[in-house]
């Protein structure tokens, strides 16, 4: 039997979300629970991976399949496809498996063309509403399907109406609206050279193909590699009879979650617009209601609203995001999905439908984005500085956080300003879209003048977790001169402004931020995921302030304490280049024992911070030309300091350069050319242990020898540290228990570890290194590289960024294996930015390491992550 | 029951090498044969083993077992070790599993002390033999037991003569050798700061640490690296019972080889001295007599060591060098081994010892070892240059082939000459020693004043295919002033002369060389080699000479063609740089233009060359930095040809710097920045095939994409060959048939094999590349790494040199694996150094590899270790 690639909404249900995506799974399941949902079918992601597979052609198969279920579709409707007597109108928008807002696109009305719209005029009664649909159409189709730049019929739009002297759209005469429909139609002539297709078949596979072709667009690319969703997956198309929400009066469109999606309070929440299309809500060009006024306006369909919203959220067991229309007076839903929310909302929720026995602990942990809590960890403004502070302005708090940035008015000039100049960026716009959202992510804020709390730009920061306040109607943006007016106040391209996400003011300043408290429902929900996770979760810090910080985020030790950071520090360079510079042994151990006390005060700080936990150091690891000054001018003051010669210097920094500095003399490798920095290391160590544990403190010091390929690397190292701890602590006449292992981050080490394993307590996965080294592919030399790669989308994400389980994945299970087989009571960790990215920590759960390593701010995301990834594996193995 | 550490030459035999050691084992079986050898007994590898795992220490226990054993030699000779009254005497000599000339240490007349040297003088009535024993004991002890200078006592000994007025050493009284033994002494005492040992048990352990340290000196371990010999091996020592050959008129002493060294010539072959000692032979202080002459000397003797040598060399199978003493008339055998020979030799000796029925073509094929071949291939001198040139003298033709090169006369200068200055060398010395053993490995020949065919210089240069000659008497040598004096001619240092190592000729001049022409033994033998292997043996070529030299010498295709080598010329390097430097796709396109006619001339040459057999091409690989100026002089230059301004120039050359060059923009990774770069190597590959084809030759083009991680990399640049070969061949209206495969040269590569197979019709292993990413080490920063490594021994070789199949190798065996499971006929083979290193070889034939690839003078190399490597792997199955 043939596949089959079109499902009527009846034929479908909810579990069918990677055949039908997300929304054609809903629908079909709201069919089944007799909801009142307008009839349609849904093309399968099959049919877009066929599209695809058969370069980018619909099937005469599948082609035909659309037309036998067009067929059906007007017979339950009664209506027929472009016959003017009585059409069937249809919408056509995508559906991928995972929810992508904003990414893919929709075409409304279509099945419209000059004959049809007369019809659809005389059978509603209401020329003047079939034109402005027609006119929509038209637009929507051009631009979507056709590529034609939206804004040729916006300028059109803007024109009629200066000559005609009228304000807003709903004022323009069924005359006004036909000449428009003329000039929007010879719009698409001039672009396209062609007649815009007067055949309604024709209009359909054209929509079809659209959506298909929007899977691989920019920036649902880009929104992919963001959000680790596969290309593989494709979209599925819905095919759905049109309800009209902008008919009259006694009709409407809304979109309304089952609680609030900013706070979690407990309580339908929502917008809605009368005599409108949908997209008017979603895309913020007229203000809406409140969902509550919908109770006077149209009281039957709000309380249905309300019934079918409970019944809703009892059974998908999750917060909904509806949208509807009312037609009428009768209430379609359009669609219902879970509900994004923030991050505050979402732990509110996840802990309150467990309380309301609406779902178990495991279930809500999963509710919640670990990378979502980033927005609760994230600064506020400080309480002294804000009560002084006057906003000159306010809008919707429309995503929380606070934040402090240079105004930039578009995603370029952002980026520029926060990738190239590391400037912190809020972003201005009138309203945002799709091509905003690379600009986005790298804001600190957005600030938009229009659009609602469901706008473009609030649904896409609460998604980030970047603070927005958005619907700011005082402000006025001057795109071409790159100026913000608030009211008679100017703000020009990098000056300073802050927002507050959560209130929705602004301020003409640059207001001081605090660390964000948090919430005793975050307390509860993180106590469930520490209840049920099985992996530890580290924290990599350098110093005390970031170990306190990572302790108060729960963190249960230091996987990663960098030794070299603390040389960088002024006072500590001179000495540290002396060591370096040294030309003989002596003058080496003189400039270490400059250094000892310092790098004893480092380890004092932190192991009191740590008291009781374990913190891993990692002895001395980057090539030591890193360390001497590079400039000609650098260069001949640090001479100068050091009591050198220009040329004597310049020639010793010359003769640290390597070819490759990345496979160079660094690591493990610099204690066994200078087995006396791994001597002072140890001291430190050894003697800030004691100093400390007479404060009546727990030390569990845990020595990492970096980039080690071979057991006898390890062997040399281990024994210089076990030589000179024994040493320091027969000369101060005290015992103290260490650990000494050894870092994964080569692939030797890996392949080589079950050897290794011998001379080792424990084993941390470096996977930064061990991904560039993996790949042959330095992250400093990977710009263009990955540009020309997603440009032929040969690499869908970075792998220097995000793990590659496959290929570097491989390895460290096959390597965690070994050690175990070898050693089984052996200790594997894994530091390094994979340590907190939640996906990653899913695969390192199962690959059977016992703790993960990663930045403060990243702990409460790696511990939900964690206990999702124990979840998720015992649900699994089940 | 506990270790046996120690065993009498009449409890061991033959096959105990590894516990024996080669020399241990060897005179246990000849003991066992009812040969006259001295008794004794061997202490075993596992006693020094366990001497250094116990810090350097002999273990009360194993002092024990010695001394046990002493009492069991002592009442086997009838003889007492310390008894002047009848004192047993002992030589002292290391003997590791395999052969390591020279470069152990031997102690001779062990157990003489002030008393006991009187009785021994008694016991013979021949005081000054005594006296010469003691003296010469004291010497050896002081220099190889307690490392002071050999200098000091030369020069005390010269001394004596110079007072004395005499010339040769016989020529000392008692009287003389009395006081040279008294001066012996204070030298000891000087350097020492204690007396010499009188106490025999005393200087017997000391000898015995002394063997064993010695396995850990400088030149040991130098000599296990070249030979890829494991420390862990240790060495065995041989404590024997003393016979004299320099007793008198009826005593002598020397060493014979079953079949000629150098020829392989089936005649017995040695030399010989009257009343000397061993050292005397082998240190070519004294010219020695030629063997046959013993038959007139002690015609007993000689046929009795003709018999042994017969018997020995049908016991093992294979040619033997032997050394034995006469004493008083007696013969005595002090050592037999498989001899050292030259490869004209060793091939001549294997294929008459399968005609003689002696042993197999399996046998015969193992007993040449591969890296000897080397020698054969190597250049001969231009025969009428040859005929027009007039020798100065003629030494010894101690190894075979001809060089010219600068004179230079220690080991230093001619290591600077030759890594700095890349100049050929000859190393002149007077005699060489184990000192100058990396100063001979780097040299194109050894010009010697001093010493036979069997000296250091003589058995060290054929053992590394070196061209030599020793024995030049008319050499006289001022170390000093770093001059040569022939006869009256002066050759200076830097100075250019030629050797001929097969007649032993010397010219003061440069002589040109040509290919050396092969034997009828060596088709037959190389036959017999090609007959078993079942690896195939391809060549790295990358024009028609070295594809046509590689073919003369049996390469079956080749299997590495690197097309960036043909751009460097000076013609090309322009059109080149146009092509890196171009702004838009339009000037790379034509810069390519102008490089498509140059590389398919190329690749005409080499398919033609190739005709029939398989050529492997790969596509452009290095960074494109390495193409362009680099100096500010020769950017202004290259700006001048190229229309360019300095400035822009120079910018454009800093663009391509690369933090990690090795990690970077290379490989496949440009064909997908530039595809037009894979586009016209495409189109020159097909399109010189066809006209290639044209002429009757038949090619295979295999077009190998280098630096390949991904899948969809593969599936991108095959896209690009495919789609363009189809254009090529439509258009000329051909079909040609060709590959499509991967270089795997970087770890993700070998772990994502099975996915790549998908796009690959071959894999070729890329080793040198990939063993630097899986160590995470540059061969171009690994200088000094390496040096600090192999001093604190924490590696033995280079592994950018030498395959490391404990790490590397376990990740390329995976990937075999892999690669076989997802495509069961895919082509698996390597290319890079390694394929031509024959203990790589037999790696590769275990992991399951098709082909190696190597250097054309590897070719025969390569060829004889598949067949060995067939031949091993055969056996370990059995």
């Amino acid at each position: 039997m043939s596949k089959k690639f079109v499902y009527l909404f009846s034929e479908g249900n909810g579990t069918m979300r990677e055949l039908l995506g997300g929304k054609g799974a809903n629908l079909a399941e709201m069919t089944r629970l007799g909801m009142p949902v307008p009839m349609g079918f849904t093309i399968t992601t099959e049919a877009c991976t066929d599209y695809y597979d058969s370069g980018k052609k619909i099937s005469d198969e599948i082609q035909k399949e659309i037309f036998q279920y067009l067929e059906k579709l007007e017979s339950i409707t009664g209506k027929e496809f472009g016959n003017p007597e009585n059409p069937l109108l249809l919408s056509v928008r995508s559906g991928a498996r995972a929810s992508m807002p904003g990414m893919m696109d929709t075409i409304l009305n279509l099945g419209l063309n000059d004959e049809v719209v007369e019809g659809l005029g005389k059978l509603t009664n209401n020329r003047r509403f079939a034109l402005d649909a027609y006119r929509r159409f038209i637009q929507m189709f051009s631009d979507v399907v056709m590529g034609i730049p939206k804004s040729l019929f916006d300028e059109a739009l803007e024109n009629l109406k200066t000559v005609r002297g009228i304000e807003y759209d709903h004022e323009m005469s069924p005359a006004d609206l036909e000449s428009l429909v003329a000039s929007y139609k010879s719009i698409y002539k001039k672009e396209i050279g062609e007649d815009f297709p007067a055949d309604p078949s024709k209009q359909l596979l054209n929509a079809v193909k659209a959506v298909f072709s929007s899977w691989m667009n920019t920036r649902a690319v880009y929104y992919r590699r963001m959000n680790d969703i596969p290309s593989s997956w494709g979209t599925a198309v819905n095919v759905q009879s049109m309800v009209f929400g902008n008919m009259g009066n006694d009709c409407g469109t809304g979109v309304a979650f089952t609680r609030n999606p900013s706070t979690g309070e407990n309580k339908l929440y929502g917008e809605f617009l009368m005599n409108a299309q949908g997209e008017d809500v979603v895309a913020g060009i007229r203000t809406p209601q409140s969902i509550d006024e919908l109770a006077k306006v149209i009281p039957e369909a709000y309380n249905q609203i309300i019934q079918i919203a409970k019944t809703l959220e009892k059974h998908n067991q999750d917060m909904q995001d509806l949208e509807f229309t009312i037609e009428k007076g009768k209430l379609y839903m359009l669609q219902t999905r879970n509900g994004k929310r923030t991050a505050q909302a979402a732990i509110k929720i996840a802990v309150d439908m467990v309380n309301q026995g609406l779902c178990t602990k495991e279930e809500a942990l999963l509710k919640v984005e670990p990378s979502q809590l980033d927005s609760l960890l994230h600064p506020q403004f400080e309480p002294t500085a804000l009560a002084a502070a006057t906003a000159i302005t306010k809008g919707l708090p429309a995503s929380p956080g606070a934040a402090a940035g240079r105004v930039y008015f578009n995603a370029e000039d952002a980026r520029e300003a926060a990738t190239k100049r590391n400037e912190p960026v809020i972003l201005v716009r009138v309203e945002t879209s799709p091509e905003d959202i690379e600009g986005m992510a790298i804001s600190k804020g957005i600030l938009t003048a229009r659009g609602g709390m469901t706008s473009h730009a609030a649904v896409v920061a609460r998604g980030m977790g970047r603070c927005c306040v958005s619907g700011c109607h005082d402000l006025r943006v001057d795109m071409d001169n790159k100026i913000a007016y608030f009211n008679n106040r100017t703000v020009k391209e990098g000056d300073f402004i802050s927002i507050d996400g959560s209130t929705g003011k602004v301020y003409l300043e640059k207001l001081p931020t605090i660390e964000a408290t948090l919430s005793g429902d975050f307390a509860t929900f993180m106590q469930w995921a520490d209840e049920i996770r099985t992996l530890s979760v580290r924290t990599n810090a350098d110093n005390p302030k970031d170990a306190r910080q990572a302790r108060l985020f729960g963190a249960e030790g230091i996987g990663l304490c960098r030794t070299e950071h603390m040389f960088f520090e002024a006072k500590r360079i001179l000495a540290m280049r002396q060591m370096i510079l040294a030309k003989s042994k002596t003058d080496r151990v003189i400039a270490l024992n400059k250094l000892l006390p310092m790098q004893q005060e480092d380890f004092e700080g932190i192991f009191r911070e740590m008291d009781g936990l374990p913190v891993t150091i990692r002895f001395l690891d980057p090539p030591l030309h890193e360390f001497v000054p590079h400039g000609d001018d650098e260069i001949a003051v640090t001479a100068y300091e050091m009591g050198m010669s220009f040329t004597e210097l310049k020639n010793a920094v010359k003769h640290l350069e390597e070819a490759n500095p990345m496979l160079g003399h660094r690591g493990c490798r610099l204690a066994i050319s200078y087995p006396e920095i791994a001597q002072m290391q140890t001291k430190a160590v050894i003697q800030a242990a004691i100093t400390v544990r007479h404060e009546g403190k727990n030390v569990v010091p845990e020595i990492m020898i970096p980039l080690v390929c071979d057991s006898a690397e390890l062997k040399f190292v281990k024994n210089i540290v076990d030589t000179t701890a024994k040493q320091v602590m027969e000369q101060y006449g005290e015992e103290i228990e260490y650990k000494v292992g050894a870092m994964v981050e080569i692939p030797r080490a890996a392949l080589m570890i079950d050897v290794i394993s011998k001379y080792a307590d424990f084993f941390s996965f470096g996977t930064n290194d061990l991904t560039q080294t993996t790949y042959g592919l330095s992250r400093d030399d990977a710009g263009q590289i990955l540009d020309d790669y997603y440009k032929n989308r040969i690499f869908e994400s970075d792998p220097t960024a995000k793990l590659d389980q496959a290929g570097v994945g491989k390895l460290i299970k096959m390597a965690c294996g070994w050690a175990k087989e070898a050693k089984p009571h052996v200790k594997l960790g894994v530091c390094g930015e994979h340590g907190g990215d939640p996906a990653s920590i899913q695969f390192f759960q199962t690959a059977g390491m016992q703790y993960v390593s990663c930045s403060p701010f990243r702990v409460p995301i790696a511990r939900l992550a964690a206990a999702q990834a124990k979840i998720r594996v015992d649900a699994a193995e089940k």
